[in-house]
This record gives C-alpha cells, sequence and structure tokens, in this order.
C-alpha cells in the first residue's frame, strides 16, 4: 500500500498527449487520479468536420481538441448533456452535415476570445471540463507519409484523413511545417508535469506527431517521467501486421534520444512478450501487462481499469525510486 | 410603498410573448422584478441563420428563441461568456457565413433531447439561464401578409424575412398554418402567469402572431393581466407612419376581443396622447408613460428604465384594485 502513498499525498500533475479516440480513452481514465489534468491534442486533422472548418475558418481542425473536453466533461448529469451535446453530430442533406457541435462551439470560442487558448481555457470552464486542453502547435499541421504498396517505391501520401486509411504500409511520416509555431502553454505543461502520458491512438497521425516537433520533443525529452500505452490491437493502413514491440521501434526510429519509465499493455494483445521486453528495455522502460481492454468486445480501453492500470504504474515506478 | 409590496411579497409570474430584438429589450428587464420569467416566442422566421436552419434540418427557425436565451443568461462573468457565444456569428466565405453559434447549439440540443421544449428546457438549464424559453408553436410558422404599394391593390408578401423590409404599407397579415400545432407548455404559462406582457417588438412580425392563434388567443384572453409595451419608433417596412395609438388599432383589428391593462409608451415617441389613451380605453387599459429609452442614441429600450417603468405598471395596476 506504501507505493500508493505519492498518489494519496501529492496532487499529481498529468499530461496526457495523443488525438481522437485514443487520447479521449487515456483523459477519461487519467481523470479519476488527478484534478491536475492537461490534454495537448494532435491539430493535423484535415478530414470531415474538422478538415472542412480547418478550410473555411481557417482555424485549428477542431475535432480532436473538442474529443478532448468530452472526455473532461465532469461526472455529474450536467457534465454528461454537455459530452453528448460537444460530440453530436448534424445530419442534413446540407452544407452542417456531419459536423459536430461542439467543433463549431470552440470554432466561436476562439473568435470570441481572440486566441487559441484563451478560447479553450474559457470554453472549458464554461463546461465545467476537469483539466486543461491544449493544441501541440499553435497552427495547423499536414501529416504526410511515405507509404510502401505492393512493393512499389515509396508513394507520398498526404494529409492525415488519408493517412489513417492508406492501404499499403507507412514507413515514415512528416509534419508540415516542420518546425510549426508551438504552443507555450503546452511546453510548459509538459516541463511542470509529474507524468507524461503517450498512447494509446491511432500510432502514426496521433502519437508519432508529438516526437516531431522539435520543442515539445525537447520538454518530452526533459520530463519527470514517461509512461506510453500501446493499443489494443492493429490499426488498419497503420499498423497492419504490427507487433506491440514493432510500436515501440517505430517511436524509436522516430525519436531515438526517448526515455520511458513504463510501457503499458494488455496482455491479450501480447503475443511477443520477451521482444516487447527487450524493446522496452531500450527506451530505458519495464513493461507492465494489466486487463485494459472493454468488455464489449470493441477494441476500446475500460476507463476504471485504465485508471486502475495508470495508477499502479505510477506507484511502482514511484515506490521503486523509493520516493 | 404599499403598491410596491405585492412585488416583494409573491414572486411574480411573468410571461412576456414577442421575437427578435423587442423580446429579449423586455427580458433583459423583466429579469430584474422576477426568477419566474417565461418568454413565448416567434417561430416564424425565415431568413438569415433561422431560415437556412430551418430549410435544411427541418427544425423550428432558432434564432428569436436563441435571442431569448441570450438575454436571461445571468449576469455573472460566466453569464455573459455565454451570451456572448451564443450571440456569435461566423464570418467565412462558405457555408457557416453569418449562423449564430447559438441557433447551431440550440439545433444540437433538440436532436439530442428529442424534443423542442426538452431541448430549449435542457440548454438553458447548461447555460444557467433565468426563466424559461418556450416557442408559440410546435411547428415553424410562415407569415404572409397583404401589403398596399403605392395605391396598387393588394400585394401578397410571402415569408417574416421579406414583410419586414417590404416597401408599403402592411394591411393585414396571416399565419401560415392557420391552426398550426401549439406549444402546450406556452399555454399553460400563460394560464398561470400573474401578468402577460406583449410588445414592444416588430408589430406585424412578432407581436401580433401571438394573437392570431386560436389558443395562443384564447390563453392571452384568460389571462390574469395585460401589459402592452409600445416600441420607441415607427419601423421601416411594418408601420411607417404609425402613430402610437395606430399600434393599438391594428391590435384591434386583429383581436377585437383583446383586454388590456396597462399600455407603457415613452413619452417622447407619443405625440398624440389623447388619441393614445381613447385607444387603451377602448382595449380597457391605461397608459403609463416612462422613459424608458436608452441615452445611446440608439432606438433601444434601457433594461434598467424598462424594468421600473414594468415595476410601476404592474404595481399601480395591483394597488387600483386594492390587493
Amino acid at each position: 500500500m506504501t507505493a500508493l502513498d505519492p498518489l494519496r499525498l501529492t496532487p499529481q500533475r498529468i499530461v496526457a498527449l495523443g488525438g481522437g479516440h485514443g487520447l479521449a480513452a487515456s483523459l477519461l481514465a487519467l481523470r479519476h487520479l488527478t484534478p491536475d489534468l492537461t490534454a495537448i491534442v494532435t491539430v493535423a486533422d484535415d478530414g470531415g468536420s474538422s478538415g472542412r472548418l480547418r478550410t473555411e475558418l481557417g482555424i485549428l481542425p477542431p475535432g480532436d481538441l473538442r474529443m478532448a473536453l468530452a472526455a473532461l466533461c465532469d461526472d455529474t448529469a450536467r457534465g454528461r448533456a454537455w459530452h453528448e451535446l460537444l460530440q453530436h453530430r448534424f445530419t442534413s442533406g446540407g452544407s452542417l452535415d456531419h459536423h459536430a457541435a461542439g467543433n463549431l462551439l470552440l470554432a466561436a470560442a476562439w473568435a470570441a476570445e481572440g486566441g487559441v487558448v484563451a478560447g479553450l481555457d474559457r470554453l472549458g470552464e464554461l463546461l465545467g471540463v476537469r483539466g486543461r486542453v491544449l493544441p501541440m502547435a499553435a497552427e495547423p499541421l499536414v501529416i504526410e507519409a511515405d507509404v510502401v504498396r505492393d512493393g512499389q517505391p515509396d508513394i507520398v501520401v498526404t494529409g492525415q484523413s488519408r493517412v489513417a486509411v492508406t492501404s499499403g504500409r507507412v514507413t515514415r511520416v512528416r509534419l508540415l511545417p516542420e518546425n510549426p509555431q508551438t504552443c507555450p502553454e503546452a511546453i510548459a505543461a509538459i516541463r511542470a508535469a509529474d507524468w507524461v502520458v503517450l498512447g494509446p491512438g491511432s500510432w502514426y497521425t496521433s502519437v508519432l506527431p508529438h516526437l516531431q516537433v522539435a520543442q515539445l520533443r525537447a520538454a518530452i525529452h526533459a520530463a519527470s517521467r514517461v509512461a506510453l500505452t500501446l493499443n489494443l490491437q492493429q490499426q488498419e493502413g497503420e499498423t497492419d501486421g504490427f507487433t506491440a514491440a514493432d510500436h515501440l521501434r517505430v517511436l524509436r526510429e522516430v525519436d531515438p534520444e526517448l526515455r520511458v519509465d513504463v510501457v503499458l499493455a494488455d496482455p491479450a494483445w501480447v503475443d511477443d512478450l520477451p521482444d516487447l521486453e527487450a524493446e522496452a528495455t531500450e527506451l530505458g522502460a519495464r513493461v507492465l501487462l494489466r486487463q485494459v481492454r472493454a468488455d464489449d468486445g470493441t477494441p476500446r480501453h475500460d476507463p476504471l481499469r485504465l485508471a486502475a492500470a495508470y495508477r499502479d504504474a505510477f506507484a511502482q515506478t514511484w515506490g521503486d525510486v523509493g520516493e
């Protein structure tokens, strides 16, 4: 039990990086552990509602930021109602079709507050979210990938929405611009964090991008502790044929200097444990196996199981270093 | 002072009927007098953001309902921020141009709650509004007007947005459908009200429609007390050349059985007081003159002056009947 004490005695500052459903899963779990939670969110989406708003209004793609806000709505009737409203998608034969109401509300908040972080903070406050949502960059990003298809030479695929569903195997991803305007509040949050959490999520389009911006990468390298959460299955178009260990290998290719304290995986998906442990060791991490998958047959993380796993991950490491 | 006691001792149930800026002006005043305030709002708008949403999503035009919600946001930093967000209009070269963020949020609430009143109540609760906002009918309405122009025979102008800016003089307005599906909660609110307030607002398109639906009209006839608030100027396209008394005359033409307790007018706009008083007498009302116009040069009601005038209007009548 003593290993858990730090979690009880010290409110931990936790920063979760990612995008989309993966980040939302992390946030739904981490909110059980701390009130001091910051989401740092990819801003490279160019498909669907986000893509259209990005083009029409010249704003950051709001979708992943909206999902993070929704995940942080508090667990009351009021919070659940806001969650539902933010996530509501219009259905029509016209131009609103598939727009998420929360994307539009966030766009309005940005315009009303005259700034990205000010708008996110204000909307978060109005919605009563627990924690803070920040973008990984202060300008919209474009993801460009080299893809191998049927043994042909590399094809360049541009745009997150196309990369995420490309046939063939992604061999490399780049961000455009390479050195985007960063969000100072996001960098500061990582530097101040007790724990930084990477993953789960679309590996190439939601997880890796955070390691591809120099200032974010430097902040992650300097972070107190880093936890990496693996996905629960391969993702078509991004990680077909990947073992758990392959996910770590890709991470090290993109960022050879990355150091991680703990790699969290569900045993049901790890059939290459020795390989995974070897790869984890290269990152300086050990592997924590916990049953975190939901029972509903979907490849989703169960929020409470994942919360328990994060608690163990954070506490074990604390225990090890004698704190 | 005794005349004011009933307002202090008994929380008054007040219902304000109208649409657009006129209703918002009433609500901004009445919220100072009672926590039990219901807005009943025209749903005939077919122009701008509301008109497009009505067509695209097959919903009630949300604009006037949104303005009422915004007017009832409470007077705190949070309430003011919600007010600003609801009223924010997008500016783009694309399909979102001129949509009000609050219109989209209301459309989402209707879809999420699966009903008009449920959606308005839920959104009102989430925004922390004081009071309740209800539609005058449960289905979208169309306003059709007979207009005399340059002495030509009557021209039929269809649609609130066209009627409101038509050149020529409106001689008659109709609602389509003539007997719309009503909102039972609105009828019940009028029946339960201590005071019903009509006007100010666009006379033909925001005030008269409430007297043109049989069930609403019957509820207004049965209401405890009715106050009528006049506009502060003629409105181009609707009431060009109208005196204050002409406004009452039109009301009586549309609804000969209407009985009103008090007609509230700003003395600066009444240059036909004997005529106005004669018309008011026909309605069973007396005229209360109060300086209610704002000092900023606009033809707007000042919320606190109007609140004071309503207080006097309500209290004087209470005093007269010895309650």
